[in-house]
């Protein structure tokens, strides 16, 4: 008997721990490598990572209208080619053979032994090959907080943003996935709004908290793909930090954008949490005032209850959160992201990732990045050890965590992670 | 004897009309297919395109350095896979191979007929898969231009314009080959401005006339890339229309950057022209004042001598030449681009792109874009055929030629060409 993949009453013959983020209600897709294994397209179940291409091999992935190849992938690419219909195939498939009452592989010693790795001991890898990398700017909080700071707090948001979700295109290239430690900036800044520019370091180096989504691919240049029919073109979810350095970024974004302020690096969780294993946690979408342009119009609820939260954790390893948040605060959808951003018949390929932008909620303590929570470091954050930051210090490493759901079911991300290395010397 | 492939005393056994942009001291590279043989790489000579795959089937590309299979990609990555020497030891051996004294091609008629195929029987593809996309900003009198038309005349330049080369990341997806035509975009705009914003097709469609430069692959993340190393990651340069629809543009660009008024399509002229073959053809770059930062210093000539124009050409064929500037007209030279843009540490890959920005020189016949050419629409052009043009008509194509040099050698890109087809209808 099939049970829908979403059903909380399911449960694996894979021990889960208790508060883990990957029951198997989650079962996400994610790349990664072991001992001598080459990087393959995974699942996640507790603390154990299957290896898809051994199912693969063995025949248990049959019929799902995927494509041998693609489980060999060091991508998942390929795997995506087989559209929404494909990957929620390959979810159900996954979910009966992990329920607690299937015996296929629980019971083949050889091959579950071959299929499940702690993972642990897994060296996990950008998930996708990225073909191009949008960042948008749709919390209206963190658009009004940073309109306060640098422009006017009586005209914070400016004229277009209600109208549309702010976006801009960032660096593919730059983009790595959690663990890979991030070089200190150098660049050129401002100390004093007279005085002529420097070069040096990053003394603002920032986090921001955001969550990004992946595309399958969309249709042809020159067509547009309608809010309505916007999810069924993305894969799943993934937290994301968008390193940032406030001072280069102040002193170059006039008037093309951000671009040696961010494009120095940008961290994803390995393991992308499909659409599909959110749908129970899906939120009502705010009320949009003024109101949306058509093409932006959207029925029923768009939005997804995910809690999210950064720490900044010091050389001792401890941690102290700096910020929790949630991903509905967002004012526009993805669905309206999407439609807006294919609207001018741009195209969308298999593989492009698209984020919130920084995700502030109405609570000072949930600003979702340092120059926000500090207010441009004019209130320094106090952390475990007593010292204070302003901005990121060479040695921290940046932790951010999501999740859905609570109780019986939680479906969670993992987490993000980066460790800021002291700038490169210039010779 | 070996002649190096710049002497203008070089003549090949391949006739080349008087006035080509393709004589044997050119030899680009691009990627073509045609009648039944899959796309492969090319380089071009007079009227005919040389099947590089054929070459190297036969042997005759041997000991290069490059990979067989490099010949039978449908992209020019594989062979940019051996950097700058591989692919300037290509260039001197089709040099070689085409040197009016040479017999091993020339006489061996099956493989000459194999490998020789009419240029006007080639359906060119888009030369390589484009990593990411940059668009620089680096005419000063485009940045006045627009400057004085958007914001103060007398303060036209941004504070930072003489500090950096500014840029900003475009979208890669939307990258097209000469030839393919453009859709007229729908979007936002505004009509006036205390109107809310309406949903329609632009009204106000542009050409960019733009040079772009293809990088080899760069250095890891976290490095940068000097001045004076940074030419050595140049493959070489094609021609570049970054189509812009100026009133989306105008309503959705604060503070993030183009976005939707850009994305729509950018076209490519199919042939890189190596920069090898551009040596011939350096100038002085421009005095800077203010002095630049020491990581944007360079020495020597770093800037190129290419005549470009524009032209409309209407239903009827005929065409107006509607521009004529060159790409001297650059404040920052392609090597200041490129140490900017890794000079925090931001990766670059083989096959990424980076476009000049519009090229506008002081003479006001030679502004690169329709926006500058007619004031924004107040000083409508005339075409041939008595027609006016504040901005582009559905079914106009725009064309873009360039070339360096003149009189024995002449060193030219061939044309972009593309047809504004009418809006989508929104349904």
């Amino acid at each position: 008997m099939t049970i829908p993949a979403n059903d909380p009453a399911l449960r694996s013959w894979v021990p889960v721990p208790e508060g883990s983020d990957f029951p198997i209600q989650n079962l996400p897709l994610g790349v990664g490598a072991w001992n001598g294994v080459a990087a393959v397209p995974l699942t996640r179940i507790g603390d154990r990572a299957l290896d898809l291409s051994v199912l693969a091999e063995a025949g248990l992935l049959n019929g799902l209208g995927l494509a041998r190849e693609a489980f060999d992938a060091p991508a998942l690419n390929p795997l995506m080619a087989a559209g929404k219909a494909g990957v929620r195939a390959l979810r159900q498939r996954l979910s009966e053979l992990l329920r607690h009452d299937n015996p296929v592989l629980r019971d083949d010693n050889t091959l579950r032994d071959a299929a499940l790795v702690a993972a642990d001991q897994v060296s996990m890898h950008l998930p996708v090959v990225v073909g191009d990398y949008t960042d948008f700017y749709s919390s209206r909080q963190h658009a009004y907080n940073v309109g306060c700071m640098f422009r006017d707090p009586a005209n914070a948001l400016l004229p277009n943003w209600l109208h549309l979700p702010v976006g801009y295109h960032g660096r593919a290239s730059s983009i790595v996935v959690s663990g890979t430690p991030i070089r200190r900036p150098m660049g050129q800044y401002k100390t004093a709004p007279d005085a002529p520019p420097v070069f040096g370091a990053s003394r603002q180096l920032d986090m921001e908290l955001e969550v990004a989504f992946i595309t399958f691919k969309g249709k042809a240049l020159g067509e547009r793909i309608g809010t309505g029919e916007a999810e069924d073109r993305i894969l799943g979810l993934v937290l994301f930090n968008d390193w940032s350095a406030r001072d280069i970024q102040a002193w170059e974004y006039v008037p093309l954008g951000p671009f040696l302020g961010k494009n120095f690096g940008s961290s994803v969780s390995p393991w992308v949490v499909l659409l599909d294993a959110l749908e129970p946690f899906r939120t009502a979408s705010p009320e949009q005032d003024p109101p949306v342009l058509p093409y932006l119009r959207q029925q029923g609820a768009h939005h997804f209850d995910i809690a999210l939260e950064a720490a900044i954790a010091t050389g001792d390893g401890r941690e102290t959160v700096i910020s929790r948040t949630n991903f509905k605060h967002q004012y526009w959808s993805m669905a309206q992201q999407l439609a807006h951003h294919t609207v001018n018949g741009c195209n969308v390929r298999c593989g492009d990732l698209m984020a919130s932008g920084t995700i502030s909620g109405e609570a000072p303590e949930s600003y979702g990045s340092l120059l926000e929570l500090t207010w441009k470091g004019t209130r320094p954050l106090k952390l475990h050890d007593g010292t204070e930051r302003r901005f990121l210090e060479d040695g921290d490493t940046l932790v951010m965590r999501g999740h859905a759901g609570h109780g019986a079911v939680r479906v969670g991300f993992g987490e993000v992670r980066g460790t800021v290395l002291p700038a490169l010397p210039y010779l």
